[in-house]
């Protein structure tokens, strides 16, 4: 089972690419607490000191070819997320930049499941705010959207 | 393939059941062009007249449950929507009403299943903003996410 999301952003491919590929980047609107290497081959550890349980992922960068797909898969953090992989595809649309989002491998449609899926939109209107202009909602200051925060 | 949701309102269950089934709530927080019953048996239309696409939904209700569940087929709108079922599950934990949201049956994962995912936690976003504070956003106010609104 798959968490999908679209989101079109006013700022060029690139630079979205950087947010998604660089710790500068990625903790302007996921989280502060973000280390690794965000190219092919590198691991990424995302830590949430801010949450209920102040636990975190850590992402295999399985493909990350410039400006156009990233790929991870995650290799630590929650049971449910352990060997599912993150899909970002970019493409240019008008005027805009167009992600499309994937979380791909859910076992079974859990109730983390949906949690995360509303996180995750959360997330990318973080990502859409943080490059159109420069200011996301990166943890630990990012949106509550309910008691698992 | 479904779309899942979760979020948690600081709100009765019975406020976030009203926004789920009266058109005066569901004009709170989804759209403000809505008629219909929204009891069991009923139909309910909405609107959406600021969108590039002035389309809508026509959601006939299988089930609402007071407090509980609420159960929708979509009888009318996009092709893909049609006969998809948007379902409501609410209950109380702690001081939160948790809401799992399900929009399921959708054939393929479209792009469209992608915007509509997003677009599905924003107006789950509004709802909470709605029945905490009494002020939603919704359509034509709703929070842009791209190019397809």
């Amino acid at each position: 089972m798959d968490i999908v999301h679209r989101v079109g952003m006013t700022t060029p491919q690139e630079a979205v690419y950087a947010a998604l590929t660089t710790t500068e980047g990625l903790a302007g609107w996921w989280t502060k607490d973000v280390r690794g290497d965000g190219d092919a081959g590198g691991v990424l550890a995302f830590r949430f000191a801010g949450a209920p349980d102040p636990g975190g992922f850590d992402m295999s960068v399985l493909a990350a070819n410039p400006a156009q797909h990233v790929l991870w898969e995650v290799v630590d953090g929650p049971e449910e997320w352990i060997g599912t992989r993150v899909r970002w595809d970019l493409r240019t649309e008008g005027d805009y930049t167009i992600v499309l989002f994937a979380h791909e491998g859910w076992r079974e449609r859990v109730e983390f499941m949906h949690h995360c899926s509303t996180k995750w939109a959360t997330f990318l209107m973080s990502l859409k705010a943080y490059v159109e202009t420069g200011r996301g909602e990166p943890a630990p200051g990012d949106v509550r959207i309910s008691d698992w925060h």
